[in-house]
């Protein structure tokens, strides 16, 4: 039945979500932290990547990116992968789930409607001061997790924030996880020196070292997090229906801030869904940081690109992209609702000729 | 059944809500133009009307206003009414309807998640130059109607703005209505002197007169309209469920802009909701404003506020607010999910008395 999708955990929480009225969440965030050179591929240059979420976003809604001329794309030794979007875009219109976008703190806005929990983006995370106000972005966040749970019976969060692994394991390591040489990258070769060096840069300017931050997570995410944690983290804890998180080694840095604000948190109602090439890498250990938080499942969906015939889908199969915009948990939704991954291939296969000719 | 309800017209539309899954959408904005003096009841001063649009739905979430340290109130040779907030906010928690707010270009934003449609508010419609983009609003306003009604059975559109009174005299004026001496005030003494005048001086600045907007409908919106006009249009046009348009005469020029632009639209799935001191105003005439428009439903509900124990709930039988934040149209949503006015009316007083002691 889910042929495809790979369990890693009970799988309880599939019989909570299966079949039921679904609402895809997109947040999306930036941090100049995005800038460094070689930190993320989410953009075809340093300077570009902090209008890959609006550009996602706008693909999604509108077929085309309308902030900037280009359509996202990784790109690594000449060689363009699309832009993750095209999988959630495929994912979503196949089954007929409901897109919207919340801004968690976007330094370019999409030229579409989209609700503000946050407008001010996050700084270089060397700074020590990444993010201003993150309990403000949870709390209302809280709000909308809420008021969108009375809308519909599950909902998925994904996320468009780059250089996104480089912040979450900023927080990770603040509240006192092992998530060293852990995280995931969108580039196939895993920064994680530079990575590491990073965060330890923002860490001396905050004052702080590792584990330092277990009895004030929000003074993790201000230091060296990024404003889609806090966001992720009070829509998921403010909603009262299942939710799943869409996206790779991010989504667990949203689950230690969740555990660090309420140890008592169930995570029976709330699971990571994410692509095969993120729970297969060999450069990054989803499960290895998970467990160290809570018993959380993890799903992970494979669309077997080797089998597409869109070239620049098989850069996945070579490490690069990886997950976004929550691909992966926007296949599970659509899996959920009776789409197959062969029909989610072909959609993306259709929508790449068309977007990516 | 609807003990409390007047129809104007055929009352179809009833049927077609009736116990239908609902969601409750106030569109914030404001112009320049409520600043003022005389023109708007919807505020302390001409100062704080741009921030109760913010005041009103943060009580509505937060059970208090937190841009501003008073609540607010329409007050009126020293008699305070209370914000009709507290009406929507009664009736939406009776009947666990859901309450989201959309900014459709508001000067002073809300504590708390709202979407973006539009961010920059407008301008003194004596400029002759009132709103920037109108098309822009309603495109993606239209979007946003489309997707909540992929979440939903029922829209509500409510609105809070300023002055919208004046500045849909404009939009209706410039579109060929005769709305003259016909629009609706906060106040009992209603200044229709005042906002013709205002309204003529926004022609004359942008060089129109009377129907000259009839082919060019954004065109009286940008010279002397609101954004929640083009915004509400959006949404409904948007949407494929039926929507109600909760607010007095101010929703006639949104349905005018509807008409303009599409003048096949079927109103079957739209009708207007008000309350009983709006439709039996006698200083406006929101039935003669409509019928030149097309055939619309209009709802006024009646909450009996003569039986009310709360002093300043008697102020709206003399005339003082009427309307505002759909209050009207939140109480048609309870009832048609089975709530009775009384039980509206308990509960508006009952927070009366918590938050207006």
């Amino acid at each position: 039945m889910f042929d495809g999708l790979k369990i890693y955990g009970s799988g309880d929480f599939l019989h909570e979500v299966y079949d039921r009225e679904t609402l895809f969440l997109c947040t999306i965030a930036t941090t100049e932290t995005s800038r460094i050179e070689g930190i993320t591929g989410a953009g075809a240059s340093p300077d570009l990547t902090e209008y890959t979420p609006a550009a996602d976003v706008e693909l999604i809604v509108h077929d085309a990116p309308r902030c900037l001329p280009e359509i996202p794309q990784t790109i690594v030794e000449g060689e363009s992968a699309p832009t993750p979007a095209v999988i959630t875009k495929a994912s979503l219109e196949l089954a007929e789930i409901p897109f919207i976008v919340a801004d968690a703190g976007a330094s370019v806005k999409p030229d579409l409607p989209y609700i503000t929990i946050n407008s001010v983006h996050g700084r270089d995370i060397r700074t020590g001061r990444a993010v201003d106000d993150p309990q403000g972005i949870y709390e209302r966040a809280l709000i909308l997790g809420k008021t969108l749970s009375e809308m519909t019976e599950h909902l998925v969060i994904g996320e468009s924030t780059p250089a996104g692994t480089t912040t979450a394991l900023g927080v990770l390591t603040a509240l006192g996880y092992d998530a060293d040489f852990r995280v995931s990258a969108s580039m196939p070769v895993n920064p994680h020196n530079l990575k590491r060096d990073v965060v330890m840069e923002g860490f001396k300017k905050a004052g702080i070292g590792p584990g330092d931050c277990r009895d004030d997570p929000f003074m993790a995410v201000g230091a060296v997090g990024d404003p889609m944690i806090p966001a992720a983290a009070g829509i998921c804890m403010g909603s009262s229906v299942p939710v799943t998180l869409a996206g790779g080694t991010q989504m667990t840095a949203v689950c230690a801030l969740i555990k660090a604000l309420d140890p008592e948190f169930d995570f029976s109602g709330t699971a990571i869904a994410t692509t095969i090439f993120v729970a297969e890498d060999e450069t990054s250990d989803i499960n290895r940081i998970a467990e160290q938080i809570d018993e959380i499942d993890i799903y992970a969906v494979d669309p077997s690109f080797e089998r597409a015939s869109h070239k620049g889908l098989h850069e996945y199969l070579n490490g690069s992209v990886k997950e976004g915009v929550g691909a992966g948990g926007a296949m599970l939704a659509a899996m959920l609702h009776g789409v197959s991954v062969d029909a989610i291939r072909g959609r993306v296969e259709e929508l790449c000729s068309r977007i990516f000719p």
